[in-house]
């Protein structure tokens, strides 16, 4: 069984508000009448291309079918609706959980089962001068929606990241409605760290968004909210970005500096074995490492007297869940299977130390636990 | 035997310039009296402690004696010469590394053994506006120090990044003369990204360094540079940053945008297996992953048919060399051992798959190899 929890819609309304846009993030017909979608508004190319994968819910169920994906936890991609007024993000927020449930809902089920084939993520309107009191309504018609099991956020929160104690009362309630937050970058960092040099998309996609990612779920563990919302299970795409590699640096950093030392329980690393993190990584020796990393994150409990430095691949396993990251990164040729797609399960198979029960639980059981799909 | 490759030195010369600024980098007094290093203009805090540890080469004896270190490969701190005017760069370049080399030629012999204490790591007027040839010049005034091994380099080169062509002759020259490249960060990333919260230092030592570090090799990489100067030697500070743990993610999007792959000649996980990274990392499961990432390149070569999957730590370790950050990072205490120089001793022992061969040659036989130290 596979089951793919990162994988990405622009629901109908969301991409018709894109093709409303004059600037980015937009929707655009290029000069040969293609649709173009530009990302950021700094793209130096002229966007990428953009279509019925975006939309179209079968041509989601076509590339699950294509890649043996059984079940799909689908989540609105990025920009969400960082770009909007507090206004209509409170709106379009609301219609599109509507239109996520729906989508997961009126969805085939599994061959001889009550499970469905789609289930969602929705998200929250996260803005600057948002409301808290709005967000949380939010927060509630998800916990109400059957199919939806948490939501989808990026790093800015109300406009100030995701250590911002503004945030806390929204925490708190997706904490007790036992959400999942599936933690997710767009911005990268000031693209002048990139040069002159032509390089497409792959700075900031591969380098840019993992430290966004990164420097968010970071700035959140040291203010303190895991110490504070200790049940809240977040999810991070791109398996953690950098933070695994980071972890014991910033373990480090913090011992010589009395300011944050303080302010937390624990050393850094214990709260990495409070997180979740997608296998979308592309490489066996990635996962492996971050299966590590969760595994000796106990050993940083304060108080622990567990002093095991053998590196143990398979407990943290249990936190590493397949993804595909579809429909981003297509194939050069539309008849083949996705590299990316078949790069991860690859890396999946090939990690050592793992048996046949880790994988499996990374490529399915896992997910179906974490998303409570039974 | 223990040697210390990534350990820093502010030389009496340098001092006086930093004491003599108004703007960062710059040694200011405060009010009780003590000097206090500001190293970038946007500093939160009233800069940090500095004192004999950064220029007195009594204490950096006295330390390398505290902790066992045999020998140290020692090297300019940061911000090196960035700040300055191209004839201010390049007269302090040329002073600074006569300096370097007094100051490893006159220090004491190990005991019973014609090796010196200190050997050392020079510099260049890596500034914009500077004449190659004024860069070129430095080169050879190195090569020609009997006790110096290669420089130490930011991130910036003649301005425009390690990927600017310009500095082709000068990979060309550093190559031709078997000298290591130390590649360190200094500016981190845009400091929006930090956010409001009071974190000390710790965003940007922990996490800024090693972005800087991993967004400029990987530049370096995207640019075929090693493809043109395939014996270059680079020695990576903090482990390589993020490198090792994007390497998979890199060649993913490599592979999905055509302008660069048709660049390079090999798999971008290929290039770091012609890497050397220091063992700056604090913690075991890091220096294992970077040992993995090492020892898998060889897969990655074109045309390649090893298709082996099973991680090798050994091969990796050879390129991994310790190290102590110091005088960064003093412990809060000033009679005790440095923790982050013990924290990474104990890295080193706690290994995983390492045997006693693999931990000497991290903690000193591949330094005395890397840089020709007999």
């Amino acid at each position: 069984m596979l089951v793919d929890v990162h994988t990405h819609v622009y629901l109908p309304r969301y991409a018709s508000w894109l093709r409303s846009r004059s600037i980015a993030p937009r929707i655009l017909v290029n000069e040969a009448g293609e649709e173009r979608l530009l990302i950021l508004e700094n793209e130096t190319s002229a966007g990428r291309p953009v279509g019925p994968d975006y939309w179209d819910r079968n041509a989601k169920l076509n590339f699950m079918d294509q890649h043996g994906i059984d079940i799909s936890v689908v989540s609105f991609a990025n920009p969400w609706l960082d770009f909007l007024s507090p206004p209509d993000a409170e709106s379009l927020a609301r219609d599109l959980n509507t239109d996520l449930e729906e989508y997961c809902a009126t969805s085939p089920c599994l061959p001889s089962s009550s499970l469905n084939r789609l289930y969602g993520l929705g998200l929250l309107p996260l803005v600057p001068g948002i409301s808290i009191s709005s967000v949380l309504q939010a927060v509630s018609q998800i916990a109400k929606a059957p199919h939806l099991r948490g939501l989808i956020m990026g790093t800015k929160g109300l406009g100030k990241g995701l250590d911002d104690d503004a945030l806390d009362p929204v925490w708190k309630a997706i904490e007790e409605k036992g959400l999942v937050v599936f933690l997710h970058p767009h911005y990268g960092v000031d693209s002048s760290a990139w040069g002159d040099k032509e390089n497409g998309h792959v700075l900031p996609l591969a380098l840019g968004f993992p430290f966004e990612t990164t420097t968010a779920i970071t700035r959140f563990i040291l203010s303190g909210a895991f110490d504070r919302f200790p049940s809240l299970r977040i999810l991070l795409a791109h398996s953690g970005g950098t933070l695994p590699q980071l972890s014991s640096r910033l373990a480090s950093c913090i011992d010589h500096d009395p300011i944050v030392a303080s302010r937390l329980k624990h050393d850094a690393r214990f709260y990495l074995g409070k997180l979740w993190f997608d296998a979308v990584a592309y490489g066996p020796e990635e996962l492996a490492f971050v299966s590590e990393i969760v595994s000796r994150a106990g050993r940083y409990e304060s108080g622990s007297t567990n002093t095991k430095t053998l590196a143990d691949r398979k407990e943290g396993s249990r936190r590493m869940l397949f993804g595909t990251d579809h429909p981003f990164f297509p194939p050069l040729s539309s008849s083949e299977k996705w590299k990316s797609v078949v790069e991860n399960l690859e890396a999946i198979d090939s990690v050592a130390g793992w048996g046949e029960d880790e994988r499996e639980g990374v490529r399915a059981g896992n997910a179906l636990t974490f998303f409570d799909i039974q």
